[in-house]
């Protein structure tokens, strides 16, 4: 029951930064409703164990309605938010299906997060996928593993080639992961699988344009984390930008890699209701489109809106989990404090708890406040942090088989690819693609 | 390699047919092309627990290629296959993007499979989606999900109990199955995670036109799962044939019933491949379209044509997996047999193991030649039989977890519905469906 007289809290988004600030909401005297534009909340940092196939997207999910289910006064709806009215404080959003809708609020929570930026070159996307998304992860699944089936079917060895040839445009965590991940799959997961080609002469390229890989981490770092990538069959190519692309190659650092499967990974764009924001509360952006906001997370002359996540520009804070979570919990907090009478805080102050990126099996990179880890002891911590912050005990649980079957073993238990993903006509499995309109 | 000079054997089909088929061939002089519409086998007893969000696809499936990665002469090839050349023994096949390939055969295996028949009423697809493969699966996974979404997002009390109606066509165990699913994801799943609905006021109707649910199990056993999917909820509408179907409601046995979600599980039609066989051997088929072939389980008139599985026509068998794995089974050693110059061994008997159906937990029904179980002791048998089925070592243990929590608990751990699987129009995760052409 939407109980009336409360004060209306509206999340957008139930990533990282409106999961916690919900949960920062729970015991405000406040009514809060969370939209979010799918029923689940992702754990971003294991997306890509999804796109390679050693987890499910259950497994890197929980469902947003089940998070909150311990707080009466959190409703969850499902849609789209597109547009903000502030001056009549009210978020539109698109249900399934297409049909819009309102909610009212008094105070509102942006936490809409970011979409790939192809640096204007967006008809890169159609070639080039990015990783934001259970749908960008199981596309990407498809792509990769149909690859290698599409060149046991090829005519000659060029066009075997093109298909076992993977390009990962941007080197960050993400990227990296990937192209270890994709090395991974060549040479471990389907030896022997295949008759005509030999997945083992797969080439894998991580192309960016800055100057070493993981440029966010310490230099120690990038450099293990590439001399790892090298010994397990990754090609770097740094200084490199790419110009362009088609269906067959990508050029980049003015040479043409003939690839089939690309993936983008090297930019964010802050999502399209951030622009609408912007020119709704005349707030500055910085080149990103994400809104720089006050101390206290607010947009300027709004403090009614909170911006939080990769959303929110301050300082030079970067678009990592950790900058989502404390901001998310910080505004969350500070509207608690105002609906309890208590006094203003302190300003949002994050605390870098530091980075750390897998790159291979058993071997990682992590930068913690100055120490350095990497290789096997990287790894190990690696596997700690993110077990211990996956969402739920069953989800801990099948985690641990599922990475002891893949990195012990050579099996990844999510390898499945319909018919429909793969692309192939199948007379059989077509369900028209119907939306019911009520 | 494909080794030169070996005798050929072409597989169509690698659900329990066509595995067990290849099995059969391991040792045989033979060089065995699997060309299988998509790169798993599914666990097709299993697939409605993917379809109510209990298991991942993966937990359910294995990748073909890994089941047969210790067959140096089994070759694995992704592809629909669309044509069989009888005069010239060659399959055409259709690989992902829509390239076609020929592949030659000496000895041919068609397992194909079934599809769902509509009775004629091929419209009711786009409203009623059939359970035969993991799209289909993802698909009514999203419908299923997202009916309470919109349910919460309705104006009105009628919408919301449209959308919170759903309707099982096909009394089947695959329809009883999801039937008892669905009751549990409505009564036990979502209690507490919605604030304007009450999931637990939902209706699930199963509907056939037969006189009792279950009709190739006994008596006891229909009448002793009636009873429990009423105990759990499951309103039952025997001897009512449904005779129209739009987005908002069906008609079954002259009653509308409005329910925006449907689910066809009532009938089966032969794979279309098998027209064309039959076209192209003159075989006869049956109603269904199966072909009928001899105690040999070949196409009259063309001993090098073998049809096992739901795709072949043989006295009175039921489209059961056992049917299947016995005949894929027994054709693979008669070809071995004629390849190491046995003699011919007898005609094909199947062994009825006989009929096992889950209802919801703890209880589910068996018929094991002439004994009869129900309730928990049915349970058991079925939770012991599927476990020891279940492909892989790993699969067995994420799927215990899995059930465990599903069964002991109220959670289901594959509940993510992507933003493209709930037809949401998000701005971000739209990737372009390019299939590159080589």
């Amino acid at each position: 029951m939407i109980e009336q007289g409360r004060h209306r809290v509206v999340v957008v988004g139930a990533g990282f930064g409106g999961k916690y600030a919900a949960k920062a909401l729970r015991k405000a005297p406040a009514e809060v409703t969370v939209i979010n534009g799918t029923n689940h909340h992702v754990f971003e940092p294991l997306i890509y164990q999804v796109a390679t196939g050693v987890l499910s997207p259950g497994e890197v999910s929980t469902p947003v309605r089940e998070m909150f289910r311990g707080q009466p006064h959190t409703n969850v709806l499902l849609g789209w938010v597109t547009d903000v009215d502030v001056e009549g404080r009210t978020v539109t959003a698109t249900a399934p299906g297409g049909m819009p809708y309102q909610v009212p609020y008094d105070t509102l929570i942006v936490a809409a997060g970011t979409t790939q930026s192809y640096f204007g070159n967006d008809r890169f996307a159609a070639y080039a996928p990015g990783l934001k998304s259970i749908d960008d992860a199981v596309e990407l699944r498809s792509r990769i593993l149909t690859a290698f089936e599409m060149a046991e079917l090829a005519g000659d060895p060029a066009e075997a080639a093109r298909w076992m040839t993977f390009v990962i445009v941007g080197a960050g965590p993400t990227g990296v992961e990937l192209a270890g991940q994709i090395a991974e799959i060549a040479h471990r997961t389907l030896a022997g699988e295949y008759r005509r080609i030999d997945p083992a002469q797969s080439r894998i390229v991580l192309v960016d344009a800055v100057d070493r890989i993981l440029p966010t981490f310490s230099p120690e770092s990038s450099e293990a984390a590439a001399r790892r990538l090298r010994r397990i069959g990754v090609e770097i190519r740094t200084g490199a930008r790419v110009t362009d692309m088609d269906d067959v190659a990508v050029v980049a650092g003015g040479e043409r890699i003939e690839a089939m499967t690309k993936v983008w990974s090297a930019g964010v764009a802050a999502a399209p209701l951030a622009r609408r924001l912007a020119e709704a509360t005349g707030a500055p952006t910085d080149r990103n489109g994400r809104i720089l906001v006050e101390p206290d997370l607010t947009v300027p002359g709004h403090p009614e809106i909170f911006v939080v996540g990769d959303l929110m520009s301050r300082g030079r804070l970067p678009g990592v989990a950790q900058v989502s979570i404390q901001g998310g919990g910080y505004a969350g907090g500070v509207i608690r404090r105002r609906l309890t009478g208590k006094p203003a805080g302190k300003p949002f102050r994050y605390f870098d708890k530091g980075d750390i990126a897998t790159v291979s099996r058993f071997s990682a990179v992590a930068d913690l406040r100055g120490l350095h880890l990497s290789g096997l002891a990287g790894w190990l911590l690696w596997l700690l942090v993110h077990w211990a912050y996956l969402p739920r005990g069953r989800n801990r649980m099948s985690a641990l088989i599922r990475w002891t079957v893949a990195f012990l073993g050579r099996g990844r238990a999510e390898r499945a690819v319909t018919a429909r993903q793969a692309r192939i006509p199948a007379e059989r499995s077509e369900v028209p693609a119907v939306t019911p309109a009520a």
